[in-house]
């Protein structure tokens, strides 16, 4: 089948002949619609933990067959990314997203989305609701990732939030954020990209390069750092105030230096963020509370797979999406 | 009035000379009886925070004067070190120990306890109990700092907890924690000091230097750095499971190199922790839940303050406390 395909180094090549996926007892093989390129895809092609496969683990399908429950076949869905063994000491305390054995759709030991076909167990579906498009359902993964935020910490609604970094993931998560009734502010440094926000009436601050928030928005309560970069974490623990929680979304490759100390001092909450749950994204989704197709900069075929990776690495760029299907 | 003054740099001297501590509206002045030479106390020395003036910040004393409050007059004390402004905005929200003004006994722009007399707030003081002694009285503040873990986390009877570091705080950490009905073991490096833990019920490992304990005690729900040293922060982030949370207790000077990306994967809450609770600190002394004088190594008069220094600052000493009545 055809797919896009990390080779590592930086190289990323489409190929006609990629093994269809396997499909062990309690997996379904979905037929792929679409599918979106995310940051994480644009850092594993540059290395990030040596990954090698077919990348994309956002995506939208149909599931084709599903032996162990046939009920299933012909259905719609999008499907939780972490393939967990079911047994390791992470499973049984349910944390299933952190499986000690587990294998990531696109990311770790698993074949991903880019491609007209991938395997996943059932239970890691979920039914699309007719109402959500193929383009926005394929947001469901970067959602859910979002309301992660939610899952974690306590955000009250006399918060002072500071989400840093107006790419894809932050403008999901200055939304979610948004929604709690905590006084959110989105920064960061492209105007059409902050202007949508604020046509979805979140505050937004424009830095220019070099430029720190942390005089403005200095004393935040929560910080989530979506910006990608090393200096992003800085720039969150210098606007927190004592005892807030600083999240980090992003994840990038290398190393950070920070000092310690003023962590202690401060007694700052630091929050590692990753997957989150499906269904409340879906049920956004659904309901519209949360807008998604805006993020939507471009739509390629799958055969021109390489030509849509190299336009989501371009600065400024937020969502691009495959269409998969033959 | 003699006193051991920080001069920046890595020196401390002791001088004859220094002015009595001022005596601001519903201030006390306390003689002091003991004080405690502290790892932080070493860091100020070496160049932490830019600090000059008199060092220390664990006492305890008998006050002397309290002019708007003559029912603390004759009565012994021990003191919570920050002094708040009471008005900013961590003030209001009760968070004292952040207040943006606040002057931080012998650690920021206060005159500390190695000295024959010092001032506080009267708001800050706390009656020892008589059955609490004078060398034990002088644990309140440090433990009070381990028992601040449990103000900010919540610790599980099903918890597998490990704290890093043998020294004061990591064996009064090992106590508290201990204390919880978790599974609790203290990692160090020192076969006497870990004998102590011993002796109090803690499950202990000893390390060879280069060793690291993330092998025997990988998977555990919350690690306590308290070694002092970067490296102690990448071991605790190696031990810890996943959604588990590693809390900062060691304050050093410089910065640390480590990998966000793990954090974010794994989703590990990362907690800075500093002061903690004096009224619980002095029940568990006055009870002896908590012991502490097996902690001293050894005792000097102010007048010989700059040896008793040097002692503190010796590899394998634990806690050096100054008699500081004229």
């Amino acid at each position: 089948m055809q797919a896009l395909v990390c080779r590592g180094g930086g190289q990323v090549a489409l190929v006609a002949d990629a093994p269809p996926p396997a499909l062990p007892p309690g997996w379904a093989r979905v037929r792929v619609r679409r599918a979106g390129i995310c940051h994480t895809d644009l850092e594993l092609a540059r290395g990030y933990k040596g990954y090698t496969g077919i990348l994309g683990h956002e995506f939208v399908g149909v599931v084709e067959a599903c032996p162990d429950d046939r009920s299933w076949e012909g259905v719609r869905v999008v499907g939780e990314i972490n393939a967990a063994c079911g047994r390791c000491g992470a499973c049984r305390r349910g944390d299933v997203t952190h499986c000690a054995h587990r294998q990531v759709l696109g990311i770790l030991n698993l074949p991903g989305a880019f491609a007209t076909h991938l395997a996943l167990p059932a239970a890691n579906l979920h039914r699309v609701p007719d109402s959500v498009s193929d383009a926005a359902a394929v947001f469901t993964e970067p959602l859910a990732a979002a309301l992660e935020i939610l899952e974690q910490a306590h955000v009250r609604p006399s918060d002072a939030v500071v989400v840093l970094g107006d790419g894809k993931l932050g403008l999901l998560c200055a939304q979610v954020l948004n929604r709690t009734g905590a006084s959110c502010v989105l920064v960061g440094r492209h105007p059409a990209k902050l202007a949508r926000a604020a046509a979805w009436g979140i505050e937004t601050l424009r830095l220019a390069p070099g430029e720190s928030a942390a005089l403005q928005l200095g004393g935040a309560d929560l910080v989530v750092d979506c910006t990608g970069r090393p200096a992003g974490l800085a720039e969150a623990l210098a606007m927190v105030r004592p005892r807030g929680t600083v999240v980090l979304k992003s994840t990038f490759h290398g190393p950070a230096t920070w000092a310690p100390a003023d962590l202690v001092v401060r007694e700052v909450t630091l929050l590692g963020s990753r997957c989150g749950p499906f269904a409340p994204a879906l049920r956004l989704l659904a309901s519209g509370g949360v807008q998604v197709e805006p993020l939507l900069t471009a739509t390629y075929p799958l055969a021109q797979a390489e030509q849509a990776f190299a336009h989501a690495a371009q600065p400024g760029v937020l969502k691009v999406q495959l269409i998969c299907e033959e």
